[in-house]
């Protein structure tokens, strides 16, 4: 496995010049035709800051306004860098939109001044996390969607990646980390998801199946967080999966109490994305370098998306929640990883 | 309005000798020609219990087993008569189910003996508050399923009350109060929902919709917790909508920080379920008599259904988690209670 470090908020311009960016990470990638198409989130902050009080952009009727908090306001939990935590109602410190990238290389990328915004209420505190999955020709773009309607997973629809349509939730709140698979399976797109809170369940990956890609249901859980060889808390899908002939291909994410981030693989049924065949008997990429360990979330690293080249597979990854690296590795390492349920 | 305690757990037979009724409540009605059918949840526990554990049934592979938690246990917190914490799983310390009531003046129900018993990895700490459509004929029963995969709910579909057809989780986790709209309006069906945990949303009534009752999409928030004129925390859906020549008539419950319930109306558009046209000025029911405000869960009046009958209404509602009263209002009661938006 090669490890490079590929993309940095340095080279990010800010969307406006009153912002700056906190970080570039968690990008989706597709190969169309030679090229490679990145979708990375961007966050981005409010540049003047002081001492008294918080200031934090949302967008809110095709416009950023900005909320102003008094750090000495004792209803408000301002401890987290992310997150300033009310009994009521939390609030995100920084706002991600998604800014495009091409590459003929998959490493180097050139990126679009312009920003794809937040676009709608359920957007007003940014988008997060997308997935880009090509279907019949469209490019499907499942994403994270956060605002004061709680973490909805949303879906947009482009075909040039300069035009997106936008569908509308498909999973309420709370949810994340939807990848859709790349085809039907027997009559039914599947979906492979991650409801975030409960009080009695755990933070596990489902699957869910549709006939339109709009409306979801039939939801049954995929896997649940395991603790045999990793003290892992909770799970994600990553990539989308890649059809081979003994199966689909997986790459997802785990998390330990401690927020210590690894990728690990599924092989699972092609005619039933809920029946595992085979899964990763020790993390696949953990984070090992000094990149992957130092920086504002140490040690986390996130796949939305993987390039399943001829002979190697690219996987990109945010890194600590702020910038880009991208691991090859070949189908050989994969499989060796990959052992029996 | 007049409000009448109907049954209470004195009437209800245990489904087995070694446990014993902890509460019937929060009951579906519908009326089937001539005849009132309830579909009660039935709440047991097990009823030999000493002082040094705690015994709970969960259901599993078509039949209860028990769970025993030692109550010096640290890791376990049992200060909530109904559920037993830990940092990683919770549990229900009752099981509940439905049985089914038949009556013939809306009043005096005859419960069966046989009860519908939990039957899925979904349903293991039991199934609860269900609401039944009638849609073409057949009548389907949305519910709530708790397990250690968290509060899914599910659906089932019966003809004759006797044969149910479990047709699988249509909302994922964490998700209650879900009620089915009773015909299509153009194309689409439609459901009310709750989704009921999150970081950054509140517990609001949602809308999604439908083309086959078991994929559910375009989610959007259709009323928010009101703070206007009660400090109200969580809503939702409580009797399935009834059409009138001027829209929906949707009668919900919300509750307050102090876990005060009442039930309130709404009026809605027609053809757009998403559409508030009118809503109550005030509370429509709140707990008034000492049957309401004694009992396990002072003052929670819940209702998962309404009989809608020529002149009047007959809401049915579990009462302090434990009984079921009705109470009946005359149309232009609920409408006098209702105000512009």
């Amino acid at each position: 496995m090669e490890k490079r470090l590929i993309i940095t908020k340095a080279q990010i311009t800010p969307s406006r010049p009153d912002f700056k960016v906190f970080g570039v990470f968690n990008p989706a990638v597709i190969k169309v035709k030679d090229e490679y198409v990145m979708l990375a989130r961007v966050a981005e902050t409010f540049a003047a800051q002081n001492d008294t009080q918080m200031v934090i952009p949302v967008y809110r009727n095709h416009d950023y306004v900005f909320l102003k908090f008094s750090k000495t306001d004792p209803d408000y939990d301002f401890s987290d860098i992310r997150v300033i935590r009310n009994h009521r109602q939390n609030y995100l410190t920084s706002i991600s939109h998604f800014r495009i990238g091409r590459s003929r290389d998959g490493y180097n990328f050139t990126f679009d001044e312009k920003p794809l915004l937040p676009d709608s209420i359920y957007e007003e505190f940014g988008i997060e996390d997308p997935r880009i999955t090509e279907i019949d020709g469209k490019y499907y773009i499942a994403y994270t969607a956060v605002s004061e309607y709680g973490i909805n997973v949303r879906l947009m629809v482009t075909t040039d990646f300069k035009h997106f349509k936008r569908l509308g939730n498909i999973f309420h709140f709370d949810n994340k980390d939807v990848v859709l698979f790349p085809r039907k399976i027997n009559g039914y797109y599947y979906a492979y998801h991650r409801p975030s809170t409960s009080e009695f369940g755990q933070l596990d990956m489902w699957v869910a199946r549709s006939t339109n890609l709009i409306h979801w249901g039939e939801h049954k859980v995929l896997t649940q967080a395991r603790i045999d060889y990793t003290h892992s808390v909770r799970l994600g899908a990553g990539a989308v999966p890649h059809l081979r002939a003994d199966g689909w291909l997986v790459i997802y994410h785990s998390a330990d109490t401690q927020n210590r981030y690894h990728l690990a693989a599924l092989l699972v049924d092609k005619d039933d994305p809920s029946k595992i065949l085979k899964r990763s008997k020790a993390p696949l990429i953990t984070a090992t370098e000094p990149f992957e360990k130092e920086g504002l979330m140490p040690e986390v690293i996130f796949t939305c998306g993987a390039v399943f080249e001829e002979d190697e597979v690219k996987v990109y990854y945010g890194v600590c929640d702020e910038k880009i690296a991208v691991a090859t590795l070949t189908y050989d390492e994969i499989d060796r990883n990959l052992g029996d349920v």
